[in-house]
Formats: C-alpha cells, structure tokens, sequence
C-alpha cells in the first residue's frame, strides 16, 4: 500500500494503453499527462542496455512544469527490444512487422524499460531487463497475427498479452509485466520507498 | 494454426476460469465438459515433480466415454504450487490463505503444470515447471490481497494475473501462463503435432 503518497498528485508520462492498464490493475492512482514533441534521438555510440532508461530520463526534461508543482510525482518509462545486439523499434509497415517477428522466431531477445520516478525534490531511475525465448513460428502464425492484431505501435511488433505471446512465447526470465511496457513489482517497491 | 485438428472436438476437461480465457485467447476451439469426481489424491511417497502429470492422467480415466468417440480430443491439466518441496493447496480459509502468502513472501517457489492430451489413438502428457520469486510482502498488502481477491479456488493462495502478481511478482522464469494454470504455447506446440 503506498499510504504515504496519498497527498501527491501520480502523473503517468505515456500514451501507452497497456501502461495504463498495469497502473491501475495495480491500484496506484494516477493521471495521465503526454507532453508531445519529446525526442527519442539517443546517441548512436550509447551501449543497448543505457537507451531504455537514457529517453524516459530526456522525457522528465519536457515535464519540468509538472513535477516543479509541489506534491506531484512524474512517471517516465520507454521500452527497448533487443535482439543480437540491436534495438528494433516500431515496425513501419506490414513487411517490417512480418521481418520482425521472423527474427525473433525461435531466438531469445531481451526487452528493457527504463523508468524515472521524479519529484521537485527527488529522482529514481531504473532499468528492468526481460529475456524472452520464442518458438519457432510458422509463416501463417506471423502472417494471422500481423493482419489481425497489428501490432505496429508495439517496438518488436509483438504484444507478449496477445494471441502470439501465448502460443508463441516458450519462457521468460525476468518480469513479465516488464514485456508489456511497465515492471510493475519494481515501481511499486521504488514508490514505496520514494 | 491448427487446420489439422479442424475436424475434431477439443474438450477441455477442467471448471478453472482461467484455463478457458487461456484457449480462448490462443484461439483454439473448444468445448468445456467436467465430470465431477475425479480423485485429486496421490500415493504420498510421490516425488512433487511427478504429481500434476500423474492428476492429469488420472482425470482422462474419467473420460474415457469421452475420448474413445472418433475425432474427439480431451485436455486435462493440473497446477501444483511447491515451496521447499511441499505442495501448496487451495486455501480453506482466510488464515489459510494468508499464512500461505507470508510463505511465498520475500521466496522463491515454483509453479508445476501437467497436461494430457488423449484421443482414442493417441496419447501425450507433459508437464511444464515454472519459477516464481516474490518481493518481500507487507501484511498490509496480504491481508488487502485475502480481503478483496478472495484467492480461495487457486492453489498457493494467488494468482498472478490479480493485483498480488502485478505488484509482488518480482521475476520469474518460464512459462507466465503455466502460472495461470496452462503452459498455452507448450499445448499449442504439442497440438500442432498430435
């Protein structure tokens, strides 16, 4: 229970459904509030395991007349997919998607997120990294699920809480909330401490 | 995609909630049929690991009007919770429950599934294992939990996909729906060449 932050005013910083979904699945109160514009620009030698926490820490910048607000905790989180060392991103188009998927079919990825817990007087950032292994997929198991689901607004154009996460996720390590956007478990201790 | 099963009769022999929602998001068709009486007991010198499979066997001895139908396939499944080698059951009562959750607090346990799939010709059991570790639990947040989940019907007092899970489920490794209590993508696998 976070009793002691009862007085403050939550702002989640997402547009993410699935964030919002998991806050409150997870009773933590919250509002959301998206500043647009923010740039998801990284520099390119920066190692993989930095970027997650490195843009949700350049998000706080754009909320700077938020959490200067007494009694008001901002909430910044982004999501890396990682596989053989490079980050996939949103899929641009059906193609990207269908490439996708077939690469991480039957090989093991990781995915990061990085969270920044800010207030006016404090900061709490953190990483969580999941690895995930998937079978091997047929091409009309990626096809059904790219034309149904679309996963275009997904970084590695897949939800682990869809059709493919089910029949095509074999094991993870790590936090499975983690997968969808937000390791809950994790924030919940940091805000219980903040 | 399991175009080669289209024919058959898939019955799900189990009454867990869960279990349904799991087959229908992994869009496999099927029927629900519980014959009531099953015994859940074992020979008490079995070893923790062989249990669920050996309650999922059993189960098909009480469809077998069922399965000896041509093109009918029936799945049963059993999830045993273990923690330091004793299996947790479904707890009678609040206490129950609640000292079940000051268990797995702050531990590690794990989560074990067995499956059969059995038709008239063909017979195919497994059992997928799953490990689960829990934050450090307040008895705020368990007696929260007990007061308004009511985790009576699951077995270890929780379920992962509620509010306990979000918050207290730190990692684990494997299957996330073996802890829900069917390992779909080792089904979907097995199915797929049944």
């Amino acid at each position: 229970m976070l009793d002691h932050l009862k007085d403050y005013n939550i702002i989640l910083a997402s547009q993410s459904p699935r964030r919002y979904e998991l806050l409150e699945k997870a009773n933590i109160p919250f509002k959301v509030l998206v500043v647009p514009g923010v740039s998801e620009d990284f520099p390119p030698s920066m190692a993989v395991d930095d970027v997650a926490e490195f843009l949700a820490l350049q998000k706080q910048n754009a909320y700077k007349q938020i959490w200067s607000n007494p009694l008001t905790i901002v909430i910044t989180a982004d999501t890396v997919v990682e596989l053989n060392g490079k980050i996939l991103n949103k899929p641009l188009n059906r193609l990207e998607a269908l490439n996708m998927l077939n690469l991480l079919s039957g090989n093991r990825h990781r995915v990061l997120t990085g969270v920044v817990i800010k207030s006016a007087e404090k900061e709490q950032s953190f990483t969580v990294v999941t690895e995930v292994w998937f079978n091997q997929l047929s091409n009309s198991d990626i096809e059904y699920y790219v034309d149904n689901f679309e996963p275009y607004d997904k970084a590695g154009a897949y939800g682990v809480q869809e059709w493919i996460g089910l029949i095509g996720v074999r094991e993870i390590k790590g936090s499975f909330y983690n997968i969808m956007g937000l390791p809950v478990a994790k924030l919940y201790e940091e805000l219980g401490r903040f």
